[in-house]
């Protein structure tokens, strides 16, 4: 999970080589599935790396959708499908920050998701970390938010 | 789509066949996720013959989930993820018939999506007909019903 | 529930007694919101006898609301948000007919609310019965309708 | 908008005294509806000034509703529901903080709602800042809020 149109190019770059590292372990990648930003980064790194890509739309047709997504959902549920992307993930990367990112960040910690940060600022971090009883998960690199990824998976 | 707990045997025999069919026409199986009826036997027989199954399951969790359902996704929507069903699907089968089996094509009817009905009675597909413009597509057969598919993939 | 575009003016007279009615009975009217067919008449005739009216919208704005809803609830959910008009009704009176409605009648059946028709055609009737085990409630003018509500509510 | 069952004294306090002057303002008061926190304080504090109360419910049923709603809205969305809470308010309260409260605040700023905050501590106020490009709606006191919804109303 990351920004869209907002996103910067560090967290472009980091969402490329999750989506790379993502699919070398044999994962499927789920992103919110649109042509921009952290979702359309991570599913082309998937891809660039034989993986398999799953997008979970708001929107009810494909006209928005990133290149990269091999499994589209089409929910028409508007900003609603981001509890679908935190539900349906066993371990949620949230990579960068903003209100959407926010929002899904939000409802993984109100889940009890596994949450691991890349890209996060000290600011965000101060913030999750006041919600949480528990320690945050905070990758500094893609190697180590797979690490933790994996030390999460039953 | 069909029934669950309340498919017939022959519903579920025409499901598994349909399953198994689209497996072998390399298609990706979307199914309602469940582990009963004819979700559960569609996705089944698309496991029989190597094929890719999702689920869109009601829950925000997979207990009650088909086990021949490579990607769930989770939801926890309710009745509100059947129109996530048929968002997704490129052409929706109804395969027998229900309360909730109506709701999804009457969702197909109206989104304008390919629908096509086998182990339709003609009380269902007498009313289903007068709501639509169109002839409807009716299957006899697992068969005929992919030849229905093939003529409506872009 | 009733269609929107396509309600034909029987219907519409219908709805709009309908709503008199209801509102006559100290009830709340819920209804879809939209500014076409039954929806806005229904809202309407409630508004002329002072009653409240609530409308559930499938848009995340109010441009195409009905003038006569005082409740909007825009929930951005698309026909995601029918489920929401069923399981907030006490009981769901189905005025006409239509894909759309065919989708909330079916949701009512499915969740089991009380449920009455009216201006519904032999074909709908019988397809309807097929599907549920007991009698419908079929309702020959608002004030048999509102009778049959009144019997339903606790 | 504000935590349930985490709610400290003095967001309860505050809830109950913001949803009296929101009905003595004559507004009608929107929570999420269940009998627990913010919601419920709220609910109360608006009916002990007469005032019109919606709760927007997760569930399908209405067992854990505050006993201060007037209209429940049961969505049987879970979580989802969030959306339909923040769209559908002319002006959103945050009243405390929590991870449910932090989503529906991400949302508010996602969609560009009025949003108004109370009862923050300053690292919330720090990051909801560093996400927003204007300056926060910080109130002290209920009152306070109140002129501030009061001023973003059309």
């Amino acid at each position: 999970m990351g920004p869209g149109d907002q996103a910067t190019p560090a967290e472009i770059k980091t969402a490329y080589e999750l989506g790379k590292a993502i699919a070398r372990a044999n994962w499927v990648l789920l992103t919110g599935g649109r042509d921009v930003g952290v979702m359309d980064a991570a599913s082309r790194g998937a891809k660039a790396a034989q993986g398999l890509t799953i997008g979970i739309l708001p929107t009810d047709h494909a006209q928005e959708m990133s290149a990269a997504v091999d499994i589209p959902i089409l929910t028409g549920l508007g900003h609603a499908r981001n509890i679908v992307n935190i539900l349906t993930s066993h371990v949620v990367i949230a990579c960068g920050n903003g209100a959407g990112t926010s929002s899904e960040i939000a409802l993984a910690l109100k889940t009890g998701k596994p949450l691991i940060f890349i890209e996060a600022n000290t600011t965000a971090l101060g913030y999750w970390q006041s919600l949480s009883t528990a320690a945050l998960n905070i990758a500094n690199s893609p190697e180590q938010a797979i690490a933790m990824v994996r030390a999460h998976l039953p």
